[in-house]
């Protein structure tokens, strides 16, 4: 399809990467229900090394079989499908080209409890292998091991721009830094947006912060200027802002599965924020193909028409 | 765009590849007018490489511009444009996702009078660079340095195939080991196919054979097992067997700029013969623009409804 | 299935190589109608390449198709498949472990008039990839280019001998510095067997040579040392004395297609004269399937009665 | 521009460097209002990664966008502007060639609290790819990781010194070793400074020490040898000496946001102490875009007077 | 300095090139009395290499010294110093920064009379290393080692791209491949500067090209759309719009030393035509100093008014 004028505003914003990149991009941007429209809905599927197959999948039996989530990303339109190497891997030929991917390289288990640290899983060799658009990398700002990350994330990073892929950050404040309430605050979401920029991300993703403010210098900051941060949208507005000004995609997890009702609304005031979409995976895969199909149709409306 | 019964067929036959390259064989059998079809209508452009800007670009000067071709493609819907690295590189950028693109990793020019070589002037490191889904190579079966064409091939295929890229091998016969009418033969054509089939090459490109037969060997079998050749038709049907039984991607040249009747004549019989496509350089863009968007919409047409 | 005293034996002479290659050697050796008896039939079909698709493949048209080989050499019980990297590679994953493959990695074709030397055309990697147990690699004593094809040989032997694979090679005299009935002459021939097997070879594969002897000096010592070479079966013999005293696996081909009674005639003389096996081409492939099977069927019982 | 003999003399120092370095080393002394003064002002802008946007962005909101700094450093004369790989390669191609960059190659967050060691966040490879004269790393003697810092600075400084690059190391003591107070203290200041000429630095950032001394040792060298460091500008004079008797380029940080008055008394008595520059980041950014090309002057001409 | 419009309209030329090489664009642009026009005049020196010290240095014995030409290029205001790495590297040290250096990357001597080839005599490490801004390599478009030429170029060019160096190329069209006639050839002169922009020249050198026409297709082409080749503007104007229409730098030399007036009147006819530039070694610096200053302003005054 041709490249729409809000796609090539998007693109401008990477001038200093190559034409290789930017194709990835354009595929990501132009494929799926909201192809040109400048927003993305994901399918991410990291839930069975994070979290087991048990809590993952029992929910939605089909979904223990990697066909399910390659099918869904399809038949709901969403721009991208996400998930460590096996899962990409193993029905990758059969359904080559008929949606974009990005291989999530970095993972972690819970099974130790330990400092939060994802293990290097794939490689950017296995993205080019498997078709893959982009690749996706964790970072934990806040964990004692967030400098190995990052290091990491750096020379995983200047392989995939010189390969012609896109590099898709996952920030999620985590570790003996800060409690768990800051986790999702908004000055640290922000912060590790920024963090996640600086790193050369060409996407961020994060989770929806709450009104909570984690650390005092930022708390007084907030205050003497006033920034509005008491509703979602205002936050995300934030956080959007503290990506060079608008000028990377960020877009947002849903997190736990819970109410359609509740995830719609969601969805409204991150659209209003100015997000520039969703990743949503347990919403989506937990619920019957059919509800999931709704959930997207409906989500992917909000981005629409936002 | 979905992907097609026709289309999957044809991936079933490069079932040994990865899914990266058959990923990116769906990106050049899915993109433009005849996407789905399994037919394949792509722009060449290197005779500025080739033969010089004068006979190449003087009768349709807007054609000195490289974003031209870009352009012509895009609008035609041709499936890929495919071009040597300057021209695709200068506005690639801005560009960047709007057609397939076809890298083509040698050249030859035609200032040095020599045994028929082609210089290496791109690579798959190159190919990925820019976004590109395919190299494309050419060699010349019949040269006496045949074999350092054969040997440079393989490597940058097995690179090319690890990384997920498609290879188009061009196989043009010439050189001391034949006639000049010999270039064309049938059973040299078809030997050309063959010998492009069993380096890997996953899309060849030959030009359509005359009745001539080059060598005696081939002449006496030919005759013995009465194999029909006396029509274009049957002679596209011959190469295209020659390929592993059709399992392979075979497209005919056009040849010299001539008339738009000839060329709509020629490719009747490429299509009636199986043939899966044509790449059109010469007779597309050294037409005006809207003349060359007429044609190559004919030339889609016909294959269409073949 | 178990390992034979004959198969112990066989492996004893190769005692010097790393366990991968003698379990490449084991899977040839224990394959097929023949496994376990040290004897080995081997399809080979470079034809193609070697000679086009006209005088290779329309005799017997299925043949244009490479599932043929795959499929005939699996009925017919063949120790292994032979074949360039186009034919092995596009069906490989359909017929994947069905048979022994040996990737013929380097070829020649008829186009060019010049001093003959093959392309290489495949590599180890290619051999790994594909799932191969061999390499194949012809060179052409008496070529001016000779020293070149055994340096590449030398260099691709390490490599393969590194990574467990076996190697075969093809040993075909000719070039300036023979005459043409040199080519098959019993010193030649046998010249040539030893130069193989100096090269490092593991499976060393000669035309079964005629009484003509072409160079005076072995002349002089052929008549007084009285060695018989009058009747084909004591050629093989002597042929197979040349190789380390029969401590490598030599096998004869067929060459062009014959009268069955011609080829079974010439299969008991090389059966008596202690070859392990014999590798058919044309003779098996330009047949219809129905022969073929019938004729690899009655040539193996040769072997197994020997 | 001409090389002044003040530049010339401090190219001197340098003669160990090979032609790159010391051309970059121009590059940096020949750009903007100071331009063959051979003293520096530099804006350098890690605030996001190192204190997180609220911090660093909220008091002047245009700061969130690149732009605003690469526009910032060009409008006022700065020598050159620094910051981590985000920041600079996002807008990089749009502003190639206005002003020196310096890529901050490890950068530290404030989300974790860890014995303080930054995370290498790009690469020599990086600094090349988008044009920097210089790269740029931060240094915590102090630090119970500091020989890991120090070791990774050293493989980077090598490649850096290779390329052609220059070295610019922020020198800040901090960690378990030391007092709060210490920090700052003149002795560990001018430690760090050595340090940081000792392991290679080409240019030297220390904050401006306060007349605390921190290691008893030193204390009783300074009293015995009654070294004057009560005032600013009489320990500016001894952190210079310190660093090669004055023959490394020796930069000082403003810290806080403050008051104009404050800032430029700060400026005069390091003017007066032999600096060769300030490098102001918050006192600069924090202001109006009005205001900091106000202060920015001021303080280039107080250098230039001095 | 800024960015004049000129300048950032050639750089959108260059989109798909990462912003180190941009930079170095800039400061070859920027530099000198020309800096900002988009014009460049520069001072090439190989002729120690290419013909010897006697031809080259004896009519202006001051030229022996390498301070000779630096001084030369820096005092006459060229925008940048092209030579092979002895010269350049000699006296990098004393001159570094003062003008923007083009390391010559191969050359050739004229003590071997062959097939006409240079050696790649530094690298682009090399470059890197001594601070040049750009990298120049000769090809001989005509040579029968022309093709070797084009490999070697293939890869300096994609190592100097990754490290931001802008790559130009000097194009001689000679060898067995064309008459001596041919050499300068309109045709010829459009042909190679054709070839080096499609192998990703930056920058592109020939020779300003007679009405010659060396091949007899171009010939009638020429005549048949009356392409307008009788004066050396109307060449210069077909040669720059050979160029991928205009979008790349297209610079032309002076050749043998000559008079003042010719010189003069060549370079009107140059700019009149569209040249970016010339490229002045033998007319520059066999001149004596004062004569070479003069002359050099005179061409550059052509230039700016042009």
């Amino acid at each position: 399809m041709a490249v729409t004028d809000r796609v090539k505003q998007i693109l401008s914003w990477y001038s200093s990467e190559n034409p290789g990149t930017l194709t990835n991009l354009v595929r990501l941007l132009n494929h799926g229900a909201l192809a040109g429209t400048g927003k993305l809905v994901i399918l991410p599927v990291d839930q069975g090394f994070e979290h087991g197959p048990v809590r993952s999948f029992a929910p939605n039996p089909e979904s223990y079989d990697p066909d399910y989530f390659y099918q869904l990303a399809i038949d709901s339109g969403c721009n991208a499908y996400a998930a460590p190497l096996g899962s990409l891997e193993q029905p990758a030929a059969k359904f080559a080209g008929q949606v974009p991917l990005i291989l999530k390289v970095n993972n972690s288990d819970t099974l130790a409890k330990v400092e939060p640290c994802s293990a290097i899983t794939s490689s950017v060799e296995d993205a080019l292998r498997i078709g893959a658009c982009a690749i996706g990398y964790t970072i934990y700002p806040g964990s004692a091991l967030r400098n190995q990350q990052y290091q990491d994330l750096r020379e995983i990073t200047l392989e995939a721009k010189r390969k012609g892929l896109v590099v898709v950050v996952w920030a999620y404040p985590r570790g003996t830094g800060m409690s768990k309430q800051g986790e999702t605050a908004i000055d640290v979401t922000a912060y590790a947006a920024t963090i996640s920029a600086q790193l050369g991300a060409h996407i961020i993703k994060v989770k929806p912060p709450t009104a909570f403010i984690e650390q005092e210098e930022a708390k007084k900051v907030i205050e003497k200027y006033q920034i509005p941060v008491s509703t979602l949208t205002e936050r995300i507005r934030y956080v959007v802002q503290s990506c060079f000004n608008g000028k990377r995609i960020v877009i947002f997890s849903g997190g736990e599965a819970k109410s359609t009702e509740s995830v719609l609304g969601d969805i409204k005031e991150l659209a209003a924020g100015g997000a520039f979409g969703s990743i949503m995976g347990r919403n989506a895969f937990q619920r019957s193909r059919t509800d999931a199909l709704k959930l997207l149709a409906d989500v992917m409306t909000v981005y629409k028409n936002a």
